[in-house]
């Protein structure tokens, strides 16, 4: 299971210090959505440059549009671009060929998707499917994130949303490859004693897999 | 019928010279989406900047975040934000009380909404539903517009996706306050008596209406 740590709501600046200081316990960066649409690629291409052996993950959250967004991640330094896995199957497959023109990957975002529309998602095999409760249903619905009902086991899998020390635990029977990590370690007093205690968790859960 | 031009895949400067080419018969102008993710909300600011008595959308397709997202576009000089009908409630809601604090508007985009979800999105009254056929239906599949089964007749709407002279003589019964309109003028050869012959054939349906 790797870390993908996502930076939300901060500044460029703000975003490689924080990854910096976790830099060893975490496997992916992402430069959160919110990143994007404030400072535009220039966020994902200055995470890139400060993290060259990283794998870094544009969270695009692409709708349409396809080409024209997945060209700007790959151009700008991105190994993953996310697309909605609410747009059309048209938008899915560009950003899925497009990714395979630059040798780069697609994570389909699975936010607000209904469990029988999931099933259509099956078919890209290539991409990882990201199980994903929403920042808005947390933080103002109080909706806890559910990711054992998922339809994706055995596939490429992803989680997102409110992911803490103590719901990683309730893990082990999904196996995901990627597991995103946000507040849980950015808004930690101590960042690097947390992503480590997280990292550990990953591996043990690993070991008992 | 008010005419939004909607800038896409172009850079700022380029968005602001085609916008000054045709702001006399054009209504509202669109910062695209491209644009945002490209850019991020220097777009937006360099836009209201340029046109400061015009109407600015933010077309920043809000999936998750809602009120990061919602006081971006507005802080940065937006009048209307648009958020994904295909988000969820909590989202569509949070962009809604945003909007209303700032005394601003949201329009719901309906990009891959299913008929029958498109029904729970009716309780919105206060924003505007756009009807839309994403870019990448119609290059990538050649789908075609077809607004006239909206959902949505006899409330705010707008209609947006592959809009030329010639289908706009098809929207007289939808009667949609907002005709979102990209390539028909920004491709044209001359922008400004495109963007002329739009505003005319606006005028004619709303004259016979």
């Amino acid at each position: 299971m790797k870390i993908q740590l996502a930076l939300d709501r901060l500044s460029i600046e703000e975003a490689i210090s924080i990854a910096a200081e976790v830099e060893e316990s975490i496997d992916w960066i992402e430069v959160g959505t919110s990143l994007i649409k404030e400072f535009g690629m220039r966020s994902v291409k200055e995470l890139k440059e400060a993290f060259p052996h990283k794998t870094i993950v544009a969270d695009i959250k692409t709708m349409d549009n396809a080409n024209y967004e997945a060209e700007l991640c790959f151009e700008a330094g991105a190994d993953v671009m996310t697309v909605m896995g609410a747009a059309s199957a048209s938008t899915i497959e560009a950003c899925i060929s497009k990714a395979k023109e630059y040798g780069k990957e697609v994570m389909i975002d699975l936010l607000n998707v209904a469990q029988d529309q999931k099933q259509h998602l099956a078919v890209w095999e290539e991409a990882i499917l990201c199980e994903h409760v929403s920042k808005d249903d947390q933080e103002l619905s109080g909706k806890k994130n559910d990711f054992n009902s998922s339809v994706f086991l055995g596939k490429r899998l992803a989680v997102a949303g409110g992911i803490t020390e103590q719901s990683m635990q309730n893990l082990s029977g999904l196996k995901p490859e990627v597991v995103i990590i946000g507040s849980a370690i950015t808004k930690s007093e101590n960042k690097k004693e947390a992503a480590l205690r997280l990292k550990t968790l990953c591996q043990i859960q690993e070991v008992s897999q």
